[in-house]
């Protein structure tokens, strides 16, 4: 456990030191098995940590199979240390004994995580069909509060599996799950009251339901953007409370300079006042708020803009500015504690898989033990090459050093690398010469600059086309005879350039698949229209999306939507971040606004006229004239979501906000704004990430001197490791003997390829994507060194923190190792 | 010229060596006095580097005349040298003789720098009185047309001047220059052709006035500006065309979806198309653009969101990111190359100043030669202190590693140290105590919160006050009790401050400025109201401002407003810049749109409505129902602007737009459009400025691991100075004998003060106010070495730099030294 220092390395090569010993004992125990820790006796944990005791002559049968079991053990707490590294989990909810890992193995598996995130979902949707419904999803108020109840049950059982995995203590200590097990108890409550009044009440606390899904496992990207949010907060806090002590100074001035004059009803009182600054903080009311007063005395322009001036150009962007600078702290700290944490967790599983017999280093059959229970799905010859990736120092053991890499490789797809450059290459002469022209011709200058030439062309002759029809001609029905022509040129692009490069390699690139996700669509459309399928018009829409491929030929472009692409998973996160925040917001307006507006409703308002419908008689025809406000309402939670966008979007949001205060109470503007607020946060912290994401590309990028696009780059990360015949024999002879691993074709072919090929060894490439964390690691090399240091010498010993840990009160009620 | 390394320093510590020898010949002779370079024979420069030709004997009285005046030359150069270091100018366009140098001196003073601008801002402001005028300033055509004749005939005259100093093939080199002489006589031309007919025709190239106006001496800060917009300008385009790229596909899919509901006029062309989709990138028209396909399609919402999605929230945010990044990244060049041209400035100006007696060093006669001609208006006590101040070393001539930091020291306001502490020590035991007592007062933490107290009371009050008031009292003639109290209780406070801190230091601090004016505005208010002089009641709304100090108690708001105010020189050039980009756009305005709209003009168009000013007769009420939007016009130049500003905002700009472009052709869409563009850029990199200068504050207090308030800080730069009695009585003795100068009283002051304290040596502190330059000093501490190292290995030697620039061709036209 930790890195053993005063142990000399044994240089043996001999193969069976590699795979290791039978007899070998683990050095440490694990916590799991206290009915074997007396088999091996005084398992002491000083002593053995320093003095290697041999074990003289075979033992007997029944320790040589406990020992086994305890090995067993041993695996599978590795691999949770390394699964609770990976997830970030802290370690004090590390199952501690046999009892808790049960309820640790139960409650940690997809198919759990799969129920849980449905539970979750599943209350979520039930908005849809509760009390103000999507109107065909209505559902009668027993089903849906019978639903309710058998998901809240479903929860209160995964808690149940939760407690039992941590301890009534650390379940108690966990904050996050405290507050899930209230919020369960409300809603419990208050499904029970619905089901027995048959009516929905006023149920405000629909509202909490996000918590269950943001507590699940698959949301963890949207539990840390939540914590990252909260973190800006109090800077962010600050220069908003800057912003609205202006506001109100403002609003006493304007109050002061406007009021006299009857015609602006924007400051005719102090509340108005501050409420027409607020929406003119959002712009939203600009310039109408300054024209009464601009009409009547020219310069009373200037109080506007000075007011703009201070609060949107200066104040605004100050609080980009901060949240900017405390987001970037707050993510190089993260990535800090990740990465220590990471660190920490190789430690502990490295503590246990090293032997009494060579307390500095992992074999294979350890490692392949750890393997079984951290990745089962992973063939033998994957996790041998994942093995022989670890091994840089060439040993026959995986030393700490080694095992400090483990998760840079564990995500690595392994094949070996080909002999042959083309798919063809085994094909006869004749194909294989056609073959390999049509090769050379899809990879040649002219033929790209053909196609960019032909999508430009196409692009001109969409935007001419689409001008000279005429209008309300349903564009959609008509095929002029262009578009077949340049979809068929598209069709053969395609087939060249599979037949050309092989399925493989075209489909390896994000543009080709692009590319052909798009000609596809574009066929499939033509087909939908031949056969008149309605419904599927929409996909002959998609056709000028054909043009996104001109963006190929510029290098700025394609870094751009590469880092898109890059940033997608962490974009995706954010907009669920924050459609969790409109759910609420919009269980909040539903139960208050719901069936609030309607036509003709605020005659009595300032925005009369963007509610009003009317009948107009304009010469002898009748025409509707509409204000469509009345659209933008909270009457099911659809409408709410596309109303709080449109809050969101800030333009003529007032009109929203008016049209509903004039019909409730002058309170609702309470709603409006602190939602404007929300999602000023939430948005404020979207640009700040958006800035950071690129602006560290571009750093990083002139950092290591290198391109954006080196071809390097776009592969990802690539290990090589070469395997000789005679050690992939072994291999194999040590899986079928020594570790009774059944299934062993991987491993089999692998023989048989190295056979075939002539060659004494073979090379396997491993390869997987670039991820943000391999970028961090580079742009902060000097850092991180300097982080590693400061963790092991501050930190205690990690022998210590594991006695430390083992001694803090959450862990000595259940734990009882040596 | 240059680190002169082979020689050694002479340490004789005579103050004779000190002051400088009388006979000292320079080692370099200054291009102005080619008449003298006969007397010093072959002053060969390469000769003269390196070897030290003593002169035997005492001269005649002639050559020591001519050797007098040639030195004046010499310090006349370098401070023109320094002057051209500080002020960016290149070296190109130094004068090379002196004939040029007349014309420099001519052309490099205030009153020619305040001549240049006057006239540039008379003729920027005629545009008030032309044509489309301001009412109360029209002029008569011949009038305006004289006055702008005139100050197109004084700009010539300093072109003149230009083209003397700099000869004629630096002056067509001079791209600027070149730029100002083509617009000057397009604009004189046209000025005849209006002076002949009487009249105005189309002159949309006044829009080019403001060139005149950026090539100004003081507007410096402005050029910088907009060279840093052009050089963000090319990555800003390229994102630009992806933006306008997906709404055009955008506009051919909403043309394709929704052409076919008549009722939605926002899609029924491609053009209408496009030109809704660029409104709704601005979120003007948003969600009214919508809600025609939405009441048809709730699914239609679809499109608008992410659209809305990709190119608002997305693609804008890129746009911010690759300007900030660029924005960045021109930041830290600029200030490199800023730093190695004043190093270089200060190693030419040091080759003249050295004689050839002692190379290596500048003794105090040379420096104050050269300080009579940069800084004339300095006192001998002071040009002495910074003698000292920047002697580092020790030693009795300044070497050029000290001389190096001449920029730093150069600012600096000398004052002796103050022997007691307060104002009041002088003053009779009575008096003392009194003030001593005041000065505990003020300074103890109880009164300060006190007084916050107060202030939060005062807040309190208004708001309560103002919201009480009845609407339509006219709130400025009303004088309530409360408000005579609070005044009467900050009136005490500031006279208690400056009693006890003493006027100097009571308002050395800028907050106790704020008090101090806020106050007295008030009281200036009150006397306004008491004699009833209308057009100053605006003074008394200023109250709430009072509030401010209530920023004063926490740390971050301290460090906001701080960072405001440095800020401030930067944001007003900002500012300046986004004005003349307003002039140009104001007077394209002018000419193409004066007098397009009007009270019901657009009744055709789509934004009829917010034009329509009609009587609507309610019960028996007839009320003027006003659109006001006929008042955003471009009828004169200050309508102009207020409409460019409501543009810039952006909201509900298309109604200005569609409402001009119906009384117009619909081109006129493409000025508005443009206008836009142009204020995004501008926009963007304010808030990109913004952004990098806090985010740099942030950095730099976080890296120097000090707080921003620092007592210290605050401070700004100090610089101590000990001088002895000895050494001021002989300089005063070499002032009087030697360099002949008259106005000594600040050196005899200063002889006065040292024997009167009774010291032996008496401390002098020069301070100044911290800049951006020292804090960047601090910042790239590392990499500024780096960029020295650089410079002097890679450019060639000081010397062959100066060989080089004296055989470039543009030099050597006029160039005949040595």
């Amino acid at each position: 456990m930790g890195p053993i220092t005063g142990a000399t390395m044994e240089v043996s090569s001999t193969f069976d030191n590699m795979t290791g010993l039978t007899h070998d004992r683990p050095v440490q125990t694990s916590s799991f098995c206290q009915q074997f820790s007396s088999v091996d006796g005084a398992g002491n944990y000083d002593v053995v940590n320093n003095v290697v005791i041999p074990t003289p002559g075979a033992p007997d049968p029944r320790a040589q199979n406990s020992l086994r079991q305890s090995w067993e053990m041993n695996y599978q707490e590795a691999a949770i240390y390394l699964q609770e590294g990976e997830n970030n989990d802290k370690f004090f909810t590390h199952p501690r004994n046999a009892h808790a890992l049960s309820a640790y193995l139960f409650a940690h598996n997809h198919l759990f995580y799969v129920m849980e995130l449905l539970t979750a979902v599943l209350l979520m949707l039930l908005s849809l069909s509760e009390a103000p419904a999507v109107p065909f999803l209505r559902l009668d108020v027993y089903v849906h509060a019978t639903l309710e109840l058998l998901a809240l049950v479903m929860v209160a059982f995964e808690l149940c599996m939760k407690l039992r995995w941590l301890g009534f203590h650390t379940f108690i200590r966990h904050k996050r799950t405290m507050v899930k097990t209230c919020v369960l108890f409300i809603q419990f409550i208050e499904a029970i009251v619905v089901l027995v009044r048959q009516t929905s009440h006023l149920r405000v606390t629909r509202a909490l339901r996000p918590i269950f899904l943001v507590d699940c496992r698959y949301c963890g990207a949207v539990r840390r953007n939540l914590r990252q949010i909260f973190q800006s907060l109090p800077p962010f806090i600050d220069i908003l409370l800057l912003l609205l002590f202006f506001m109100v100074i403002f609003a006493i001035l304007g109050f002061c300079l406007f009021s006299a004059n009857s015609a602006d009803p924007y400051f005719s009182t102090l509340e108005n006042s501050i409420v027409s600054l607020f929406v003119l903080l959002t712009t939203a009311n600009f310039p109408d708020v300054m024209m009464p007063a601009y009409s009547k005395n020219r310069w009373s322009c200037i109080f506007f803009i000075v007011y703009l001036s201070i609060e949107l150009y200066f104040i605004m962007n100050l609080l980009l500015a901060v949240v900017f600078d405390t987001f970037n702290g707050v993510e190089k700290m993260k990535f800090k504690s990740l990465l220590l944490h990471k660190r920490s967790a190789i430690e502990h599983a490295f503590q246990l898989l090293v032997s009494r017999q060579r307390p500095d280093g992992v074999c294979l059959k350890q490692f392949d033990g750890l393997m079984r229970f951290y990745r089962p799905r992973m063939t033998p010859q994957d996790r041998f090459l994942t093995f022989k990736a670890l091994n840089h120092s060439g040993a026959t053991m995986l030393s700490l050093q080694d095992f400090y890499k483990f998760y840079e490789v564990i995500g690595l797809k392994w094949k070996a690398r080909r002999s042959g450059e083309h798919w063809f290459d085994d094909l006869p002469r004749t194909a294989f010469l056609i073959f390999k022209g049509i090769n050379l011709l899809v990879k040649s200058k002219a033929f790209q600059y053909a196609m960019y030439l032909v999508v430009a062309i196409n692009g001109i002759w969409i935007l001419v086309e689409t001008n000279m029809l005429n209008v309300g001609v349903s564009w959609t029905r008509v095929v002029p005879w262009s578009y077949i022509i340049f979809l068929t040129i598209y069709g053969i692009e395609v087939l060249l350039k599979i037949t050309g490069l092989g399925p493989l390699t075209y489909f390896s690139s994000g543009w080709n698949l692009f590319d052909f996700s798009v000609t596809v669509f574009a066929f499939l459309g033509l087909i939908a229209l031949a056969f008149d399928m309605e419904p599927f018009y929409f996909i002959v829409v998609l056709r000028p999306l054909q043009l996104l491929r001109l963006f190929k030929i510029k290098q700025r472009y394609r870094n751009v939507l590469d880092t898109m692409f890059e940033l997608f998973p962490r974009m995706a996160s954010l907009g669920l971040t924050l459609i969790i925040f409109y759910y609420s917001f919009a269980i909040v307006g539903m139960e208050f606004f719901a069936d609030v507006v309607y036509p003709n409703c605020c005659n009595t308002s300032t925005v009369a006229q963007s509610y009003r419908q009317i009948n107009v008689t304009i010469g002898n025809r009748t025409m509707l004239e509409e204000g469509y406000y009345y659209l933008n309402n909270f009457n099911n939670i659809l409408s709410s979501f596309v109303t709080l966008f449109e809050l969101t979007v800030v333009n003529n949001w007032y009109i929203t906000m008016e049209g509903v205060t004039s019909q409730t109470t002058h309170w609702s503007r309470l709603y409006f704004m602190t939602f404007y607020i929300v999602t000023m946060v939430v948005m404020t912290i979207i640009v700040a990430f958006i800035l950071d994401a690129f602006v560290f590309r571009m750093n990083y990028s002139r950092k290591n001197r290198e391109p954006l696009d080196d071809p390097e780059d776009e592969k990802g990360i690539v290990f090589e490791t070469e395997v000789s015949q005679t050690e992939a024999l072994q291999t194999l002879d040590l899986y079928k003997h020594t570790l009774g691993v059944t299934n062993l074709s991987s491993l089999q072919d692998m023989c048989v390829a190295l056979e075939r090929s002539g060659h004494s060894s073979l090379v396997f490439l491993g390869r997987r994507s670039r991820t943000k964390c391999d970028l961090s690691m580079k742009m902060y090399e000097e850092e991180i060194q300097e982080w590693y240091e400061e963790y092991s010498r501050t930190n205690l010993q990690p022998d210590e923190t594991f006695h430390r840990e083992l001694d803090s009160p959450e862990a000595s009620a259940t734990n009882s190792v040596n």
